[in-house]
């Protein structure tokens, strides 16, 4: 490039980095060089994670990361209920007897379920649907929810559970949902935060509306999110037009660019290998965990070849030799100080005492309780594993 | 470290540049070691942020930028005033006659006056205050607003506007905003983001409650910012306990240690000698620009040693040999080919043709369709100024 001048800081500042580090600084709204520049690289971003996902690019909308993702899409049921108030039957005042009109299973993540509540406070009816035994949604469930429901313009189910790794059959559920839906469409919004990238996803084939993805979860930096959306919804929060008014606030580029490097290490052929090793390791892990007196697997018909559950995530108990359950904190800081990094369930809520989704399973309050995380990634060993047991094993006998 | 075993991906994935490049890859939520290590990196970057701005580090919640920041705060409405409306008489259903709950200025980014306008949409009545031919607030303007509208709960004056530079007299605007304030307190808003590290900053001295700030905007990278708030608000968005219930979703460490960065190169001792080198620069470009037949700075009072104005920004408009304004993007665009890059406005509105701001401040429709905007950084040269100067006459003869 020529010398250049750039006296455009109020819209983005030269980085302090210096100008040639980062050749994509300027504001991709911005119409001079820089700025074209920039917007120019966000749209192939934008087109390598569509090509990674197997969909559209002009579906593909960059946020700061699937909890953002999550919340847009149910917020804009405030835009699109407001407009249902007016033009039908539809009361405001919301009694217990009157349909909700946004589903969402209690599998879901705090930011569906947390979103949820606050929609309903004011004033956007919401209903749950509650988890069979393995902590999937069932069509059954399902079926009853929608029946004494008849308005619900929304629905929400994850495609993998971040504690359990329960995976559900979103096309099929998402058939049932269409077959049952009256007057108007049912928006059904899929958070994939833990399935994008992990395991075989077929956005454009599941007949769903909108997914949320994340690129921390698969090795990319945190703040950088994907909505992907089939149409455009009536986004709340606004400022401009970035991102073809879905999500406002300056584009970022550096997010873009990584989530689109974490998607096609992860999708394409790139998935069967790093999926097939993870399932490998499952196996070996859950026969390895179930000798170990006291554990429990959760649920506790999990099986190593198990097309229910994701092989990245698994969920367990421990008795130590008294026969009492371990509190699933105490083993989680006990395996930490022993070079073990795992979690109970969501980080997002490990300063909450209860375990909604596990108890929505039916599991007793003990088991819950004294439930831990593993989840393992794509560099993840044998050795690893093997290593994970024998610790594990030796907790059980000394806690 | 000893050697350690992660199994918390599902939390956060170790990164795909390997875990040894990123020191506090894991999430700052996570009990383990990594979780805690990241979380008191968080802390530090929050402290670092405190100091840098001069309030207390649980004052500061981390965003993914000033756009954001402003949104959590106005749409903390939706919540308080639902409250409102049980509690009192204010009725829901608005009519020109009533009060507004919410004013903001005319020179407001469009992240306050779109959201606004969502508001409004929502049954929370908003209001805007129109500016002075200077572009500024006026006590005079803000007496008449808050009288017509007793039940006011928020104010949003921003600090420097982006568009024109012009600064607000905060602490002068608060106090009289106190002054008039009825039973209920008013929140004061301050999107203070092309204030931050650009021009003196006393948030704690300024009387108000809450104030958006952006990395990008002074060197650093996009996607991270800064809520100020005084006191917590009622956040509109949720997703677990992150950032105290204000900001859901994976804390961004690496977008906070870096608004961290960009703060401290911009403040304390730091900041007179940026300011006072910008204010020499914008004093001989003001009176180059005079020096231009046609030049038009706008407001055309503004000079050279203006303290209605920042340093860092100046809005003009041109006119040809033939004595015809010449059209802001006509002038950016010729400009962009001679190497100079800088826009007309906000680059969050560069697709629309219309200038708000310009027309707040009284100006006819040709001259704000002439207006361009420029604006200097902390490296830009008086060798630039002169240029851009040389390149603006030369196109004035010829466009």
């Amino acid at each position: 490039m020529d010398k250049r001048f750039y006296f455009d800081w109020a819209a983005t500042a030269l980085p302090m980095t210096g100008m040639e580090s980062l050749p994509f600084f300027g504001n991709p709204s911005s119409i001079h060089t820089e700025g074209r520049a920039a917007r120019l690289a966000l749209e192939e971003a934008r087109q390598r994670c569509a090509a990674a996902l197997g969909v559209k690019a002009e579906e593909i909308y960059f946020t700061s990361g699937g909890t953002e993702s999550n919340a847009i899409v149910l917020f804009s049921l405030l835009c699109s209920a407001k407009r249902l108030y007016k033009t039908c039957s539809i009361s405001k005042q919301s009694d217990s007897s009157e349909s909700a009109l946004l589903l969402y299973s209690e599998a879901e993540h705090a930011s569906i379920r947390e979103n949820a509540a606050a929609l309903n406070q004011l004033g956007i009816s919401c209903t749950s649907i509650g988890l069979e035994n393995d902590g999937r949604v069932s069509q059954a469930k399902l079926e009853k929810v929608l029946r004494k429901n008849p308005a619900i313009i929304m629905a929400a189910i994850m495609a993998v559970n971040n504690e359990t790794g329960a995976v559900n059959d979103i096309k099929a559920l998402a058939a049932f949902i269409r077959s049952q839906q009256k007057k108007r469409p049912i928006h059904i919004h899929c958070d994939a935060v833990q399935a994008a990238g992990k395991i075989p996803m077929y956005l454009n084939d599941w007949g769903i509306d909108s997914a949320a993805i994340s690129a921390h979860k698969i090795g990319g930096n945190k703040g950088s999110g994907v909505l992907w959306l089939k149409k455009p919804v009536n986004a709340l929060y606004r400022g401009g037009t970035r991102e073809k008014n879905i999500r406002p606030g300056t584009e970022n580029l550096n997010a873009a660019l990584d989530m689109a490097l974490a998607l096609e290490r992860h999708s394409g052929a790139a998935l069967p290998p790093l999926y097939n090793e993870a399932a490998d390791r499952m196996k070996v892990l859950l026969s390895a965990l179930q000798k170990i007196i006291g554990s429990t697997v959760i649920p506790a018909d999990r099986s190593g070849e198990d097309s229910r559950f994701s092989p990245w995530i698994l969920q367990c108990a421990f008795r130590n030799r008294a026969g009492k359950i371990i509190p699933g904190e105490v083993m989680v800081r006990a395996l930490d100080e022993k070079g073990f990094a795992l979690s109970t369930g969501s980080a997002c809520s490990s300063k909450n005492t209860k375990r909604p989704v596990l108890e929505s399973m039916g599991l007793d309050q003990e088991t819950s309780l004294g439930g831990i995380r593993i989840s393992q990634g794509c560099t993840t060993t044998m050795e690893e594993i093997y290593a994970l047991v024998r610790a594990i094993a030796e907790l059980c006998e000394i806690l």
